[in-house]
């Protein structure tokens, strides 16, 4: 059985249409490839009550992994970490793990540029105000430390929200974190091209192809238009072995591409 | 006071990764530029459970507007309209004049190609299948109309996920929905970068510009490494008369240029 991931997206710059939400799109993948079933994002904005509000729900519908993004920097409205606490009842402390790594990277931009150390002042300290029992993880890219919360259920991960700092410290920790947890299934996936066929005349020709084809999940995605139809089909399958996962889409795609013949239609790869 | 928007956006190829939800941006960038607020974003899967939870929860947040996309079309996975009817405890049921929109959509293909009209099978009528006491809206590109749903706190519109349709519908009939709901109040927005200060130095700054200047929200985004930063300033107001706004912003900027100036720092426009 696989393991269900949420990702909570903070972010002002996402709910007012600044940002697009490549972050979300790209733990989405990640996670799929380890094969975890991602089942909600959320993206709310920066402030506290709303932050909290997003994870309690979340932690309720008990995904074995949550991972959060943004709102763990130096400024004001970074708030992911008060937000994360309200929702477990914990306070923030200064994490002296945490406030390590955050003097070790200061020290190193100063030696950098051969100026003397800058000071802990309060905005730099922020960032190792962590929920008590929390982890500071090492950011290999950027300033502030991503965060890890065990809770009895739930895996709980805070990333910042640079999309490089995000996908360092995802590959260096949260991967072999999954793979530790996760039972080394995969995520399969092909997609074949429909000519010819409307959409609304495909469902049904999709619908059978499903049913026989237990655990092979479909989808059409319409590239044209109903009129003059070109059909992306996708098929994937979640398994723990990749021969087998493609054995059963290569008989799927071989009967649909039966069924479209049938009708007119034909599949084109690619 | 500026109205609320949630966005609920239906797909599983959203939480796979495989597509980016350029939606969900696109219409908080349009309901931001009409003046209003949009408090949340969620993702959730083809699943006429998680999509009913995602709405049931949304209402009960009671947002003025409730954005939904995906989910419309002909196919088994379609499955929007049966998830809000759940969540409204309304059964779906053919609505007539969604049926005859269809209608006319496969006679206007069928003329097209000049052959002769196509049956309007299981697969098309199920398009018409709208919550009870819902409302067509006529989709000016693709097949499956639109959605409309008024209830006490909250109108519900279900906007189909291929974006050319969903950004035609939302232009033709939501656009001058909100405006006539909302008191036409509009977003302003300016950007301005600052180099030569971090971050964490910068951030007490941001907070001392916010408390002078009310009504004006800034945040920053940087855009090179805490080392070596070039951070992206982005200040924004909503308010009901853009001259006013502009005088807001433009002196929050003067105020944050000289700010900065005093640190070693400078700002660039653009």
């Amino acid at each position: 059985m696989a393991e269900d991931m949420e990702i909570i997206c903070v972010g002002n710059e996402l709910l007012i249409g600044k940002t697009l939400n490549t972050n979300a799109q790209w733990i989405a993948k990640q996670a799929t490839a380890l094969g975890l079933i991602v089942k909600r994002v959320t993206v709310v904005a920066d402030d506290v009550q709303e932050i909290a509000d997003a994870v309690r729900e979340a932690l309720g519908r008990k995904p074995q992994f949550m991972v959060t993004t943004g709102g763990l920097g130096s400024t004001f409205d970074d708030k992911t970490l008060e937000g994360v606490a309200e929702a477990l009842n914990r306070k923030v402390a200064v994490n002296a793990e945490a406030l390590n790594m955050i003097r070790r990277k200061y020290e190193a931009y100063a030696r950098e540029k051969g100026a003397a150390p800058v000071e802990l002042t309060r905005a730099r300290v922020k960032m190792a105000k962590l929920p008590e029992k929390a982890e500071a993880i090492p950011n290999p890219v950027g300033t502030a430390p991503g965060v890890r919360v065990d809770l009895e259920e739930t895996i709980l991960i805070a990333l910042p929200g640079v999309p490089s700092e995000m996908k360092a410290i995802f590959k260096e920790t949260v991967v072999s974190l999954v793979k530790q947890v996760s039972g080394g299934s995969g995520f399969y996936e092909e997609s074949v091209y429909v000519e010819g066929v409307m959409e609304s005349s495909l469902a049904p020709l999709i619908d059978r192809v499903m049913r026989d084809n237990v655990g092979v999940y479909v989808k059409s995605h319409p590239k044209g238009r109903e009129s003059r139809p070109r059909i992306e089909v996708h098929l994937s399958i979640v398994a723990g072995d990749g021969g087998v996962a493609e054995g059963k889409l290569r008989r799927a795609v071989v009967q649909l591409s039966g069924l479209v013949g049938e009708v007119g239609g034909k599949i084109v790869f690619g």
